[in-house]
């Protein structure tokens, strides 16, 4: 008897209708001989409503309780899931928060999983029964629900199959999985059928919205196998795995682009030492990720550099308080920020082996005429940012330079 | 410094404003130098809607998964509230089912508290916090969440009282307190100042809605005063208190009328030992509450009776099922129901020491051409079955009559 975890996205439990179908297919892959734990977010847009509902009420909003209150999203979908199932003849339990043992720190609305006590999980399977679990939420040692992050019911999908040491980790979305751009943006994008973790994890920190970036290094570091596939039809999605077989060794295996970004760039700050770890050290307590840094000189300021960064724009809003305190305070003289930037990025594994890749990229995109402004890369991905407005182009240039 | 227990219902956290106005009134009892626990029901209509949602859902709707769908009305207004006292400058903290340890049976959608382990409640309140504490559920031994039936926010702050020895239990309603009738029904009907738990439990039962009948029994057995008051003015409400000091010993207290009752009537139900019995047994065996029994024999029928008794609405249905059962195995040759029935009841302690009361009612009603078709009465009660478009005239007719 195999072990599945399979995780349904919110917009595959949108409405009534889809989370019959959910039922169907979790109750056909039980039919089959498996065990099943299926993983569930919020129906569609209730965290949003949920979120709404509280800004309406408080300015505050203490995190543990918006924990609480953001939680029941999945306390309600698991319930009703569980419901279907029953309604197609199987005995499915429902298990929230304290029950499925998810112990997390104290960090609430982005907890982090430091370990699971799978008790009550294994006594469900074994006695049977299907088990529905509430995606997106851990408990703390004190017994206060914390939740795990935007797109957190991936990571309790992983974290629950490595645990158990499930034999699949299906995570089920509203697409057919990892493409190698957006299909709606770029002709000829298509599906990847094998992705190795290390790519996953870039595209997933680099604005692809198909997985949760903390999902991935959990995969990657619990070496848990997913699947990610359309909750809507029977096709193979895309396997993300780390075992190289099979995997051919191409140098670019997506283009991706994130506009979901803002570039703040702080004037005149003194070219004294500490200058720069004062601003960093500021946004990184502040738990915000800064990217594509960009120190410039210029000749007619002596004494001064300009420094250029981006944040993700969800945490903009805190950045700019932050900086303007830093500013009024003498690290610099201005601070300007530009939200119509877009990164654009290309991933492949195989960039470590094949020289030129970057080369390509520069001259496809300077010949069309598209102004670089930032570059930043890894050993396995190189980004750039560009005007907003050029992205798309950017996007399909690339994807056709590198043969996709 | 005192402890004070107060229960807000769903209607006076209908909405945004409402949630904000609660949150002043909690902190101002806060800010008097007392200790606050306040008890909160789901929003508005939020549970009508949760179940709506599950009938969509599934046919079968298990009770379990039922219980962890609707606690989650209760588990938002708690967070909702917590943070809306954050914006009053108070620390709160939301406290659901697992936190505040109470512990139930497994009679999931109607579960009786067995104890209360407060060891976190008096942990937050010691470090001067106010609890807000999420009505209307418990916790099984096996961590799964249940509820309290209908209304059961009531038994949630009641036995909080209970546990935490409070020295005030106030039910925060939409209606100024207890009414010596409905005053929307009942010229004359006004306010109560002083009630006795037993005749405050004879008016739960017979369809005052204010209050849960379980609620007061716990309220009755662990002497705990309640008040019961509006939370959209200062006004004193109604206490409802055993110790008699100060309370006018009156025939009868109050008036009320029930029209959620349906009436079955089982035809030709052989004169056999043990007949009733059965028809009751399964009844019971399904925890559906029966009321008005009359058996008759008509004289022209040998070696059958018929009987005839109300049950609340929200069984009717359960219970046709099952007498439809009975009457294809032999248990009558047929059966009948009828929902236009009213059940008008006076409660009133003094009427163990003022005889004459039923001698009254008879007559008054009977004077204004009203018929009696069954009645029920306790030590303290009387109930009159009439038909239910005459039911107003009467409750005024008694009102009157008893001089309220």
């Amino acid at each position: 008897m195999e072990l599945h975890v399979q995780k349904y996205g919110g917009s595959s439990v949108a409405d009534v209708d889809k989370i019959k179908n959910v039922a169907r297919r979790i109750v056909e892959t039980a039919d089959q001989g498996n065990q099943v734990v299926a993983v569930v977010s919020a129906l569609g847009d209730t965290t949003d409503e949920l979120i709404e509902l509280a800004e309406e009420v408080s300015n505050i909003r203490p995190k543990r309780e918006m924990d609480l209150l953001m939680s029941t999203g999945e306390v309600i979908s698991s319930a009703l899931l569980a419901m279907a199932v029953a309604d197609e003849g199987k005995d499915a339990r429902a298990l929230i928060a304290h029950q499925l043992g998810i112990k997390t720190d104290f960090t609430h609305t982005k907890a982090r999983i430091l370990n699971i006590d799978d008790q009550r999980l294994r006594q469900e399977l074994e006695a049977g029964n299907i088990v529905i679990a509430a995606g997106f939420q851990g408990i703390t040692e004190e017994e206060d629900v914390t939740t795990l992050g935007r797109g957190g019911s991936d990571t309790t999908a992983v974290a629950l199959a490595a645990a158990l040491d499930a034999d699949e980790c299906e995570i089920y979305t509203d697409v057919d999985g990892v493409f190698t751009a957006n299909p709606q943006v770029v002709k000829g994008a298509h599906k990847i059928d094998r992705i190795s973790p290390e790519e996953m994890l870039e595209l997933a920190s680099l604005g692809a919205e198909v997985l949760q970036v903390r999902a991935v290094e959990f995969a990657w570091k619990y070496n848990v196998k997913l699947h990610v596939r359309s909750s809507f039809n029977d096709q193979i999605g895309t396997i993300i795995t780390g075992s190289d077989e099979d995997m051919e060794d191409v140098e670019v295996r997506a283009v991706t682009s994130d506009d979901d970004q803002t570039r703040f760039t702080v004037l005149d700050v003194p070219d004294k030492p500490g200058m720069a770890g004062k601003i960093f050290g500021a946004l990184a307590d502040a738990d915000i990720n800064v990217d594509m840094i960009v120190q410039s000189s210029p000749v007619h300021k002596e004494g001064a550099n300009d420094i250029s960064f981006t944040v993700s724009r969800t945490d903009s809003a805190e950045a700019l308080e932050i900086l303007d305190e830093l500013v009024e305070t003498g690290c610099g003289s201005e601070l300007t920020t530009d939200d119509a930037i877009s990164k654009v990025s290309v991933v492949g594994s195989g960039m470590r082996n094949h020289p030129g890749v970057a080369q390509k990229l520069f001259n496809a995109l300077g010949g069309a005429g598209i102004n670089i402004e930032t570059i930043s890369t890894s050993e396995i991905k190189i980004s750039v940012l560009v005007s907003e407005k050029q992205s798309d182009e950017a996007v399909q240039i690339l994807h056709d330079v590198y043969e996709l």
